[in-house]
């Protein structure tokens, strides 16, 4: 569990939470830009040094969507336009399809708002489309992301995801070189205006390994991860417990431990340390998925993020246009900035983005438009505000 | 220079610019509160485990402000109340008596905020003293802190300290065990509410060793540390010149290489890497200074902290009632965005206090009330916010 974690957490780290998708070259392919100072970074390199080993390839913006990122070697028969058949192909459909799905929902709940759309590309291969729609009607900021990511990873994260020291072709003795690896995602972060309208994040990627380049018969790896989890600053019983059956039930279509699990495994992550609260009220998540049937997994990640529009839509017809007052939006704005702490602080797409050189703006597009920090706030006991924390500080069983 | 580090960044990390002041004690004096879930930790504990070796001691909340946080085998005679005569004490006195000038003088330009107050002392010594003015008049937030810190620090980073392996009286097959050592600071951050009014953060302290507890005869060492910059949401040539001209007069009274010197350091220290930007425009910064005269040094350190308020507080009443418009007031809060992202994933002693279980609230007061972020926010080239981000990018000399 350790082992795969450490190849996860690299993964984690490029593609997801944040799409900030990067392509990592080794050493030998890599050209670094020199520049006067260590500090004084020039405003728009074109290659980022990061750490001693690895740098970012930066990215190409591009005018209009391809039909896929893939590689044409990736694609059947070198064709783009074909029906997909790899399971990186049909990732990459399923994801692109769930981003045109929960835009079309948004503008239509929004009434006014459209998405803005950013679509860049990698000249190692990969690329991604940012969407975010800003001010709008209902929503103050909503940003919906797909990436894809051709990079190489060290071979110990690779030996340690396998869990075992001889991943080259059984032979402990042969070292083998960097690991080429795929990865395709989805991020999203939805921020309403309305302080009883909830934000709601889900995120769902694939990761695939290719052979180590000097052992092309050696095994390939593949890995999924996600989640959906809802942030309200206020709780309505009965829209908690919509979102989470709408969770459970996408759960319990493949496996009836997955709600469990997925529900604790999301109260652990999305935990504020040093506050000792959750930013929300949980839902769910995974990682490092892989000890099931390959076809089953992608048929759970793709119920899962077809099941976002059906889980949170209702709950924000109902709340979008609930009179409120400026107490209400200042909590809204204070439970905003735990949002700030933990993505800045904990998200490990969103820390390990800042520090490789991603593209930042897709990176910080999950940052609330306005947030609030006052000192010592410690809301009334009982009042709603002091409910809402308290279940953050206690997680509950929804459903 | 990259052996004092180790140790400054181990200081750095429990005083200063946040006032997270905690101590450290070594897994012996400690008891450990076990917890039936890693993640779960109770909402209020007396003890946070932190890392493998090292937990902190929770701060007990006082009535009153103590006379001094020293031991008392720190004051002359155990007398807390006598004229102090050791660098730490003197240091101590120094940042209450700045403290109380520093919040004198927001209190007389807010014209209608007060600070609220917060006492708090360690049971193995030490302490602190959080001042808070929100939503005044003129500062949206105002948080001027004080603390006293006695710990004990790993003898490797002593040793490296020390820049050689024989820290333990000149034998290195003696190994030194752990280095109790003693801290000081005074840790501001002003946020006022008008656009045209900057903020203001100044932050100076005193770090003294013991000699390693199983080598009493080993040398103690000290340092110095701090600065004092400056963070508007637009460039008034005189207010930025004003500033500068302040630090480099304090500056200039000990060292004519002062003021360039710890000029460059506040701006490389203060750099939001993944934005290539610096966080505003500067003032002075250094750190591990103990290559002068102790009382020289304290000298400097007092001059700087007393020229705060001239330094500040004239530039305050030329523009806190300057009128503005929306536009305006959303830019600020686009840097105050900027700040808590340097704050947050930056600051030194931001992240190794809410690592470490800090007085959370002491640590993240530096955060503004109010922070915005708009995706791919690009001023208009030529325009007043454009020149700010401008100087953010490309540092100037300003005098």
């Amino acid at each position: 569990m350790a082992a795969a974690a450490a190849v996860s957490s690299t993964f984690l780290f490029l593609a997801p939470n944040a799409c900030s998708s990067q392509t990592l070259k080794p050493p030998s392919l890599v050209h670094f830009r020199r520049t006067a100072s260590a500090v004084a970074f020039p405003r728009l390199p074109r290659l980022v040094p990061v750490r001693a080993s690895v740098a970012i390839e930066k990215e190409t913006p591009e005018n209009e969507r391809p039909e896929t990122f893939l590689r044409s070697a990736d694609s059947p028969h070198g064709d783009a336009a074909a029906a997909p058949t790899t399971v990186r192909a049909r990732f990459e459909r399923m994801i692109r399809e769930v981003q045109d799905e929960v835009c079309a929902a948004i503008e239509a709940a929004d009434g006014g708002g459209t998405f803005k759309e950013d679509v860049w590309s990698r000249p190692g291969g990969g690329g991604g489309i940012s969407r975010v729609l800003q001010d709008g009607g209902v929503w103050e900021k909503a940003g919906v992301n797909v990436s894809v990511v051709y990079g190489i990873m060290p071979p110990e994260a690779y030996r340690a995801a396998k869990g075992e020291a001889k991943a080259a072709g059984g032979d402990s003795s042969v070292k083998a070189g960097p690991v080429p690896f795929f990865a395709a995602g989805i991020s999203s972060v939805l921020h309403p205006k309305n302080p009883f309208a909830p934000t709601l994040h889900f995120n769902y990627r694939y990761f695939e390994t290719d052979a180590p380049q000097d052992a092309p018969g050696a095994p390939r790896q593949w890995w999924f991860g996600g989640g959906t989890d809802f942030t309200p600053a206020y709780i309505f019983e009965e829209d908690v417990k919509h979102f989470h059956k709408a969770q459970k039930q996408a759960c319990d279509k493949f496996d009836p431990s997955f709600y469990p699990r997925f529900k604790k495994w999301c109260d652990d992550y999305f935990f504020i340390k040093h506050r000792g609260e959750r930013r929300g009220l949980g839902g769910i998540f995974f990682d490092d998925l892989n000890d099931y049937d390959q076809e089953m997994l992608l048929a759970f990640s793709t119920e899962c993020a077809k099941s976002v529009v059906p889980a949170y839509i209702p709950i924000i017809e109902r709340r979008k246009d609930t009179p409120f007052t400026e107490k209400n939006k200042a909590w809204q704005q204070l439970r905003r900035g735990r949002y700030v702490e933990f993505n800045l602080v904990y998200d490990r797409g969103t820390t390990f983005g800042l520090k490789t050189g991603g593209r930042i703006e897709s990176i910080l597009v999950s940052l609330p438009l306005t947030a609030r920090w006052e000192y010592v706030h410690q809301p009334e006991e009982g009042s709603e505000e002091w409910k809402l924390l308290d279940a953050c500080i206690n997680p509950k069983e929804w459903i």
